[in-house]
C-alpha cells in the first residue's frame, strides 16, 4: 500500500454497490403503508441527499401499464420528486433508481422517467447444498443459506442479499442445488423455507426450489415417480398445496430432470413433456411456475451440443402454459464464449427462458477479473432469424417476438458463504449487478451497467471510473484468448473447471468421452476444431438460415467461433492473413498481455481506493497473471505437439516445459 | 522440435568448439619429433582442409623473443603455410591457431601472424574435491577427475579435457578444492597426481595443488604448522622434493590460507608473508610457484570489502619472488557485477594475478546463459590510475606495468561431471573458451571471442552467428539487471547461490553478519545502499585517486557501482532523470525483458542448430525467463516494503505475492 490514501477508509465490500450515505435525513412521504414502502422510506431517508420524495400507489392508466414492477418518476430535483407505481415493490424500485442516479452522479435537474422490467421473472439460481443435512451436497461445502438455524434464528444477512437484488430489480431465487435432497419437501424443510420466504417477502423476492423429481420414491412414499401414474401426480399435487399453505406466494420448481446422472421422467419410459406437464399440473391451482432445464444430455453418439434441441425443439406448443424452458445461453455449458443455444427462437409456442451463470465457474473462479456483461449482452444481442432479420435472443425470450406473457431470466450463483464481499472478489460483484440490469432492461448496454457498478462500488472519480469501466469491458476476452480463443471450448482439468489440461484423457475408469477436452478440441496433425457442419456433427443445421449457412461455411463463419463449428487446417489463412496456428498463439498472448494491463491500470487506481480493497483486488489480478500464462503456455505447447509450428517469433516464450505442466496437480478449492 | 531440421545431426556438445573434420587428410610435416608436436600434426592432419603446412622448431630471434608458448604462421594458403617456435608448444598453439581461423572462416591469403601470451600462466582451478576419499568434499560431490580409477585406468576425457585447454592456450589446472584434504600430499595421491601430470604433458598443461596448509599437523606428521618452526619448513621442504620425483614439471602450489575458516599461519600467531614464504621457499629449488590467494576474511567489524587490501598490501615486495597473490577481480566474491579489487595497482613489487570464475555460481549455475567475456573485459580494460591514467588491470597484471616475469591469470571452474558438455549448459562452455583466449590475448574483445565461439561451436552461418553473439553481449548485463542493478552485491539465498533472499536474516544459529545480504543492501526506510564513503566504511580510500574521488562522491560515481559505495536515498535522482527505487525498478524489469527476447531470438536460429542442442538451449532459456522473474518480483516487492512506493506503472507487475517468494524452497543442485 502505497501513496496518499490515509483518507480513505477500508472496506471489506460487505456493502456491495449499497454505499450511500446521507446525513440529511431525507423528506420523504407515502400515500399508503406497508412492510415493502417501510422499506423504500427508509432506503431514502438514510441515502437520499436531495428534495423531498413522494411515494405514491396509483391506479392511472399511465402507471398500471407498466405492470406491477414499473414505476414512474417525475418531478424536480430542486423542488419535490414524485415515484409513482401501481404496486409497492414498483414504489421500492423506483427509490433504487433514485438513489441510482444520485451514487452515479446522473441526477437530471427534471425527471422524466418511465420503467419496467424486460422479464417478469428475474431469478438467482443457487447452486447450494440447501435440503441436505450436514456438509454433503455440492463440493462438499455447507449451504450458504446457515439452515441449520432455521427456523429458529434468521441469519443477519438475509436482509442484505434481499436488498441487495431488490436495488436492481431481481425479484426471485431458488434456494438450492438441483437436484435438491429429497428431504427438500419434508416438512422440516418446508418450514425453513418459509422462514427465507417471510424475510424476502417485503423485498419482493418469491422463493423456488430445485425438487428431485424422484422425491416421492426416494422418500419411500411411493414405489415409483412415473409422471403418468396417478399416485404420483396426486403426491406432487399434494405437496404444492402443502407448501403453498405455508408459502402463500411461493414461486415453484426449477427441474434439472435425466442429465448428469439426475433422475427424470425417462428412467419410467416416459418424456421430458411428460414429466414437466405433470408437475405443471400441480403448481397451476397456485398459480406456481415450472421452469425445466434444457440442459440434457447423455453420453451417446451425438453432439453434445445437439442434445437440447432435439429433445424440446419437437414438443415446442405441448407444454402447459405455466411451464417455462430454462436455456444455458449457449449450446454446451456456460464455456468462456459459445454461440447461442439453437433454442431461441425456435421455440415459438413454449416460452424459453435463458439461463446465464452469474458465478465464473469457467473463468477463473473467485480469482479473476471476467466482467459478464459483455457475454450476457452478446448473447442477448445475437440474431436468431427466428422471424428474419432482427429476431435476437432478446426479442424472443422477452415476450416482443412470440408476445409470451410468462417470462423469466436466470441467473446461477454462488455465493461464497465466507466471504464478507459475498462472492470472493469484488469484481465478481459486478456479474450479480449486472444480471439484475439486464434483466429489468435487456437493452442497456454491458458498457453502461459497468459504470453504473463502477461509479457505485468505488467514485465517481472519472479518473477512476473510466480505465476501469475500459478494463471490465476487456475483461471477458481476454480470458477467452488466453484460455480458448476462436472457438474452443471445454480445454478444462477434468478434475475442476479452473486449469487447463487439455491433454487430459481419462480422468477415471470410466469417464464419459464428453467430460474430455478431447471430445471438443479434436486436435490433430491436420488442424484443430469440432466439425459441427454437414460433414460433421451437422449441429449448425439446427440454426435458422442465414445463420446455418454462416456458420456452417468456412469462409463466412465468425472466427470468434470458428473451431466450435469446423475443424481447421493448422496452416489455414485466416482474416488477418495468418495461420489458423500463428491466429492462436496471438490470442493466447494477447490475454495474457491483456491481464498485464489489468495490473498495470489496476495499480494506478491506488489513491482512489481504500487500501483492503485496492490489495485485495491487486492479489486477485496477481493470480489472475500467473493464470493467464499457465493457460497460454499449458495450451501452446500442446497444441503445438499436433501442428508443429513455432510460435511466432515476435512472442513471449514459455517459461516453462509442457511436461511439468501436465503433471503439476493444482486445487482450485483450497 | 520443428521446421526443416532433419538434415542436421544432434550433438551433445561433448566436442566443445572443436568440431571441425576432414576427410583430405592434410599434408602437415615436421622438422622435430616429440609428443607434443605428434599432436600437433594429428590435429592438421585430420582436420586442415588447406595447404600444406610445415611445423618447424627454430631458434631465430624473431621467434626466440616471443618465449616458449609464441609461434609465428607464414606463407600463403594457395601454396604452403610456415609454422615456427622455439618449442614444441609453440608449434601445438600454431596449429590450433590454424584451425581456429578454418573453423571462423577467416583464414587469410597471405599468412603474417605473430603470437605470444600475455600471462606466463594461464590456469584453471577446479573446485573438486580431488583428495578426498567418497564423496566428501565440496557439496558432497564426488570428484571430477574420478580419482578412485587411478592411477591404473585413465580416464578417456583427460585427452580431451588437455587438448581442450591447449586449443584456447590454457597452460595449466590446480586439480582440487582449496583448502585440501591433507590426505591429498600422502604417496598414494601423488601417484595419482603424477598419472594425471603425465596424460596433461604432451598438451603442455602443468598440474597444481591446493593444499591444507595445516597438512602435517593434520596427518599426524608433526605437532604444529606453525611457518616459522624449522620442523614444518623442513616438512615441506621434503614434501616438495618428493611431488617433484614423481612429477619434474609440477606446476606448485596454490594456497586459501585463513579464509572462511580455512587453516593457515595465523593459527599460530604468523602473518601470511609468513606463510607464503615459507612454502615458496619449499617450491623455489623446482621453480615452482606459489600462488596465495587474497580471498580472506573475518567476521569482524571491517568491511568485508577492505580486508584484502589490508592484509597483503603492507607487504608488497617482501614476497619471495617465485610467489603470485590471487586476487578475484571484485572486492568481494564473483558478484554479477563488482568494481574491481583495490588491490590491481597497489601491489608494485609482489606480483598479483586476477582469479576470475568461470563456472556461474552466482550467475544461475548450469541454467542461465551468462557469457562472461564482458566481465573479464570490464574488469581488464578498468583503469587502476596506479601510474597514472592508463593503468588497466590488464597492464598491472601482465607484467606491462612493473615489469613482473611471473604473471598469471586464473578461472575457477567447476566441471560438471556427469554432463556430456562438461558444463551443463551449451552456452557455459563460451566461459571456459574466453577465460583461455583473454588469458592468451587480454587486449581480445569479449565480441570477438564470443563470435569466435559461435562460429567454432554451431556454425558460421551469419543469420546465426549476429544475433547469438549480441545475445551472448548482453546476457551478463541481463544478469545483472535482473539479479543486482546499479552495484548491489549478494542478495543470495543464504543455503545456496542461485535464487534471491534478499530478506534472509539467519540461515542457522551463528550465521555470520557477513553472510546475510543485509549486511550487503542495507535497505531502510531511507534508501539502500553500503556506504564505502568517508562517512562509511570507507573502502574507497584503498582506491587511486581520480577513483577514489569519483566512486566516493554520489554524483560522479558510476552508477553501476552506486549501490556498492553509497547509502542511497530512494528519491534521489538519478542520471535518467528517475529516482533510484523506478531507476531499480526499470534495470530489474529490463533483465527480465532481456532474457524474453532471448528466448525469442534462440527460437528463430532453429534451422541453424541440431535438434539436441537446440532443444537444450531452449529448455535452459525456459527455466532462466521463470528465473528472472522470481528474481525480479522478489527484490522488487521486498525492496518496496522499504521505498513505500510503487513500482513504475508501465512497468509488468509481480503475479506474486511476496510472502509466497518470501516461503518458497528450492534446491537449486535438485
Amino acid at each position: 500500500m502505497f501513496g496518499n490514501m490515509s483518507m480513505l477508509l477500508a472496506e471489506d465490500g460487505s456493502q456491495l454497490w449499497l454505499r450511500a450515505r446521507s446525513d440529511a435525513h431525507a423528506q420523504v412521504i407515502a400515500n399508503q403503508k406497508s412492510p415493502s414502502i417501510d422499506i423504500a422510506i427508509k432506503e431514502l431517508q438514510t441515502q437520499w441527499k436531495g428534495a423531498p420524495v413522494q411515494l405514491n400507489i396509483v391506479r392511472t392508466k399511465a402507471v398500471i401499464v407498466l405492470g406491477e414492477d414499473g414505476y414512474i418518476i417525475s418531478g424536480e430535483n430542486t423542488k419535490d420528486i414524485i415515484i409513482e407505481a401501481s404496486s409497492e415493490q414498483g414504489l421500492l424500485y423506483g427509490a433504487y433508481h433514485l438513489l441510482r442516479l444520485q451514487e452515479t452522479n446522473t441526477l437530471p435537474v427534471t425527471f422524466n422517467i418511465t420503467e419496467y422490467p424486460s422479464y417478469a421473472i428475474r431469478i438467482l439460481n443457487h447452486w447450494d447444498s440447501f435440503g441436505y443435512t450436514g456438509t454433503s451436497g455440492m463440493m462438499g461445502l455447507g449451504s450458504f443459506w446457515e439452515p441449520e438455524k432455521l427456523p429458529g434464528t434468521i441469519p443477519a444477512f438475509y436482509t442484505q442479499y434481499a436488498r441487495a437484488n431488490a436495488s436492481i430489480g431481481i425479484n426471485a431465487t431458488v434456494l438450492n442445488i438441483i437436484p435438491g435432497s429429497p428431504d427438500l419437501l419434508t416438512s422440516v424443510w418446508i418450514e425453513k423455507v418459509k422462514a427465507i420466504a417471510d424475510v424476502f417477502r417485503p423485498y419482493h423476492i418469491k422463493v423456488y426450489l430445485a425438487p428431485n423429481f424422484a422425491t416421492p420414491k426416494l422418500l419411500g412414499e411411493l414405489k415409483t415417480a412415473d409422471p403418468l401414474n396417478k399416485e404420483v401426480q396426486k403426491w406432487w399435487k399434494n405437496k404444492v398445496d402443502e407448501i403453498y399453505k405455508y408459502i402463500p406466494d411461493f414461486g415453484g420448481f426449477l427441474m434439472k430432470a435425466n442429465s448428469e446422472g439426475s433422475s427424470g421422467p425417462l428412467d419410467y419410459g416416459r418424456t421430458h413433456l411428460d414429466g414437466a406437464n405433470m408437475m405443471a399440473d400441480a403448481l397451476a391451482p397456485h398459480k406456481g411456475v415450472l421452469m425445466w432445464r434444457a440442459f440434457v444430455y447423455d453420453p451417446n453418439e451425438v453432439d453434445r451440443a445437439k442434445q437440447a434441441y432435439l429433445e424440446f425443439k419437437p414438443n415446442d406448443g405441448k407444454f402447459r402454459s405455466n411451464v417455462i424452458i430454462q436455456v444455458k445461453n449457449g449450446p454446451i455449458d456456460f464455456q468462456p464464449r459459445e454461440p447461442i443455444s439453437p433454442l431461441f427462437g425456435a421455440m415459438k409456442k413454449t416460452p424459453v427462458m435463458i439461463e446465464y451463470e452469474i458465478m465464473q465457474e469457467y473463468l477463473g473462479s473467485t480469482n479473476h477479473i471476467a466482467y459478464l456483461g459483455t457475454t450476457f449482452e452478446e448473447c442477448l444481442d445475437t440474431d436468431t432469424y427466428s422471424q428474419g432479420s432482427g429476431s435476437t435472443v432478446a426479442k424472443t425470450t422477452d415476450g416482443t417476438m412470440f408476445g409470451n406473457k410468462l417470462t423469466a431470466i436466470s441467473g446461477v450463483a454462488n455465493h461464497v458463504a465466507n466471504a464478507a464481499n459475498w462472492c470472493g472478489h469484488v469484481f465478481a460483484q459486478a456479474n450479480w449487478y449486472v444480471f439484475g440490469r439486464l434483466g429489468w432492461n435487456n437493452k442497456l448496454s454491458a458498457e453502461s451497467v459497468a459504470e453504473e457498478w463502477v461509479r457505485q462500488t468505488f467514485t465517481n472519480e472519472e479518473a477512476f471510473v473510466y480505465p476501469i469501466t475500459d478494463l471490465m469491458m476487456r475483461s471477458r476476452e481476454a480470458e477467452v484468448d488466453f484460455m480458448m480463443p476462436l472457438g474452443l471450448h471445454h480445454l478444462f482439468a477434468c478434475g475442476h473447471h479452473y486449469g487447463p489440461e487439455p491433454w487430459c484423457d481419462e480422468h477415471e475408469p470410466g469417464w464419459r468421452p464428453d467430460w474430455k477436452p478431447s471430445y471438443y478440441h479434436q486436435a490433430d496433425k491436420e488442424g484443430i476444431g469440432y466439425d459441427r457442419t454437414v460433414t460433421g456433427s451437422n449441429a449448425v443445421e439446427q440454426y435458422f438460415p442465414p445463420l446455418r449457412e454462416s456458420y456452417g461455411n468456412l469462409a463466412t463463419c465468425d472466427e470468434r467461433f470458428l473451431l466450435w463449428f469446423h475443424h481447421v487446417p493448422w496452416t489455414y489463412q485466416m482474416r488477418s492473413g495468418r495461420t489458423l496456428w500463428d491466429e492462436l498463439c496471438y490470442h493466447y498472448d494477447h490475454g495474457v498481455q491483456e491481464v498485464r494491463d489489468f495490473q498495470k491500470t489496476w495499480d494506478r487506481m491506488e489513491k482512489y481506493v481504500d487500501p483492503e480493497r485496492f490489495v485485495h483486488v491487486q492479489s486477485k489480478l496477481r493470480i489472475q497473471a500467473n493464470d493467464a500464462v499457465w493457460w497460454r503456455d499449458a495450451c501452446v505447447l500442446y497444441f503445438q505437439t499436433f501442428s508443429e509450428m513455432p510460435i511466432p517469433y515476435n512472442l513471449e516464450r514459455p517459461n516453462v516445459e509442457l511436461i511439468e505442466l501436465m503433471t503439476r496437480t493444482i486445487d482450485p478449492f483450497k
